[in-house]
C-alpha cells in the first residue's frame, strides 16, 4: 500500500490540508474555516474527520501528518500565544491529533515548514545551508544550517520578521519598532507607498487609491508602468530587504536565499535591485557567495507541500 | 601513552600553542613572534620544530592539531585574505602544517575556536544553542546551533562584527559603515568615549588620558568612580551590544550568550546593562530565555584551549 503524509497549513483564516506522496505529488485536498472554531477540540475533531474521509476514499497508507502554523513550537508540538488565532495560551495541538489519528505528528511555523518544503520538493533539494523568507503581510523566515532547519533552544527561532533593522523605525504588531517585516513584506511596501505618497509631490496613479486597498500587487502593476511612487518604494523595499539579507549572511553563509510569497510576486522589479544592494553591501568574505532565488515550489501548492515536507523528513529519521 | 592534542592560537602579533590533554589540562606551551615571519614556510618549520621539541620532552602521544586564526576557514583549512596577517592571498595552512605532522590538523577562525572552548571545556557543555562574543579590538562570534558551529556555505560564518547595527554609522576597517564590532568592542568602547567627550560637557578624568592611550580597562576604571562620560558610554556600549544581542536572539534563539574579551572584564558594570537591554528589547516569544554570562574558561588560557577543543572535537567524530 502507498504512503502518504496529510500537509496540513494552519492560517488565521483558513486551514488547508491534503495528501502528499513521497515525490511530492498532491492527491487529495481539502481545507476548512479555520475562524468557524473558536475551540481547539471542534477543530481537531472537524480535521481529523475531514482527513480520515480523505484516506477512506483512497488505498493509501497514512504515515505522518505534519502541520505548519503560527508561533508553533517544533519542540512541545504546541501553538503559543498566537495572536491570529482564537485558541488563547498554550494548545498542545500535535497531542490533541495523535489522540484522533495515531501517527507521528509534527509541527512548526509556516516558514520553517517553507523552508522544508524548499529542501525536499523545491529549489534547494541539493543545499545544506539556505534561507527561506516569506513576504505577505509579515515576513517569515526557514533557515537551514547543515541540513537542519533552525529551531533553536525555545523551538522558535527563525523570527527574523522581528529582528530590528531601523532602530525607532515603523510600529510593528509585536510592540516593538523597526522590524524588518514592517519595511520588507507586501503590507511593508504598501506602508512605503503611503509615506511616499507623503514625502513626494511627483503624480501618481497610486494617488487615486484607497489606502485601505493599495495591495503589494497593485504598487508593482503601478511601477511596471513606471510610476515614480511605485518605482521608488519598490527600491526602497528592495534596499531594507537587502540589507535585512546581508545581516543573515553574516550570520550563517548560507549558499542562497530564497524570496517567496506576495511580495517576491513582483519578479525581477523586486530581485534585480534586491541582488544589487546585497552585492554593494555584503562583506568582501562574503561577496558573490550567496545566490538570491525565487522559491521552486509553487505558491498555490507551498503550504501543503511544505507541511507534508516537515513530516517526510521526520519519517526519514 | 597518553594522548594529546595541540592548540594553536595564531594571532596578528603572537602565536601561542599548548599540549592539551582531554580534560583541559595545558601540559606545555609556547609561542612565536607571528610577525617575524613573513613568509609562512618558514612560520609552519619554526611552529612544527617547537610542536616536536614539546612532544619530544614529554611522554604523549600527539592526536591532533587544532588551530583558531583570523579569516580561517573551516572546510578549506585555509587563511584567506588575512588584513591582520602578512601572508597575503590564500594560504593553506593546515596542508603545509600535515606535510610536517601528519595527524588532523582542524582550522578556523579565533571566535569559532572560543565557542568550541566553551563547550568542551567552559560553561557550555551542557548546551546544545550558544553564540560566544569576543569583545577585543574587533567583535568575533561563534554560533552554535545543534551542538554543532556553524560554518554555512563558506566556512567562513558567525561574522555578527560586522553585521550592521547602525545603518550609515562609524567607519569599520571592512570598508562598510556601522558594523556591530565599531561600537560593541573594546576599540567600540573607545570610539564611544571620544565621541562623548565632544558632545557632553562634564568634567571627566578621561580628558586628560591622549586618545591613543585610552583603553576599555581605564574606561572601566572610570566608570567605577562614577566618571560621567565613562558611565555614558558604557551604558551606550551596552545598549548597542544589547541591540545585536536581540536580533542573533531571533536568528536562533540560543540558550545563552557568554560574553568573552577586554570589553567583557569590565564585569558587572556592563553585564546589568547589557541584560536589561536585552530583557527590554527582545521579542516577547523569546523574553527569558536568553541567559547573558561570562565565558567559563579564563582569559588567559582561552586561545590555546579552544583551538584544542576544535581538535578534540573533530577526533571524536
Amino acid at each position: 500500500m502507498k504512503e502518504v503524509v496529510t500537509g496540513i497549513d494552519i492560517g488565521g483564516t483558513n486551514t488547508v490540508f491534503g495528501l502528499v506522496d513521497k515525490a511530492g505529488n498532491i492527491l487529495a485536498e481539502n481545507s476548512l474555516k479555520t475562524t468557524a472554531y473558536p475551540d481547539i477540540k471542534n477543530f481537531v475533531s472537524a480535521l481529523a474527520a475531514a482527513i480520515n474521509e480523505m484516506m477512506e476514499e483512497s488505498n493509501l497508507k497514512l504515515a505522518g501528518i505534519g502541520i505548519g502554523a503560527p508561533n508553533a513550537n517544533y519542540h512541545k508540538g504546541t501553538i503559543e500565544l498566537a495572536p491570529n488565532l482564537a485558541w488563547k495560551g498554550i494548545v498542545p495541538l500535535a497531542e490533541y491529533i495523535r489522540k484522533k489519528i495515531n501517527v507521528p505528528v509534527i509541527v512548526t511555523n509556516d516558514a520553517n515548514a517553507a523552508a522544508m518544503g524548499e529542501m525536499i520538493f523545491g529549489g534547494a533539494k541539493k543545499m545544506k545551508n539556505f534561507i527561506v523568507l516569506t513576504l505577505g503581510t509579515g515576513l517569515g523566515s526557514g533557515i537551514v544550517i547543515n541540513g537542519e532547519v533552525v529551531y533553536g533552544h525555545t523551538g522558535f527561532a527563525g523570527e527574523l520578521g522581528h529582528t530590528i533593522v531601523v532602530p525607532g523605525g515603523r510600529d510593528c504588531g509585536c510592540g516593538r519598532q523597526g522590524c524588518y517585516e514592517t519595511y520588507a513584506s507586501a503590507s511593508g511596501l504598501v506602508r512605503t507607498v503611503l509615506y511616499m505618497l507623503s514625502e513626494m509631490r511627483e503624480e501618481s496613479s497610486l494617488r487615486d487609491i484607497h489606502p485601505s486597498e493599495l495591495t503589494a500587487k497593485k504598487i508593482a502593476e503601478a511601477a511596471n508602468k513606471k510610476d515614480p511612487i511605485a518605482v521608488e518604494a519598490l527600491d526602497y523595499t528592495a534596499e531594507i530587504l537587502a540589507f535585512g539579507i546581508v545581516n543573515a549572511i553574516g550570520f550563517s553563509s548560507p549558499e542562497a536565499v530564497f524570496l517567496f510569497g506576495g511580495l517576491a510576486q513582483a519578479g525581477e522589479m523586486l530581485f534585480t535591485p534586491v541582488r544589487e544592494y546585497v552585492d554593494q553591501n555584503v562583506q568582501p568574505i562574503f561577496k558573490g557567495t550567496v545566490k538570491i532565488l525565487p522559491s521552486g515550489v509553487s505558491e498555490s501548492n507551498a503550504a501543503v507541500l511544505g507541511a507534508a515536507a516537515l513530516a517526510w523528513n521526520e519519517l526519514k529519521k
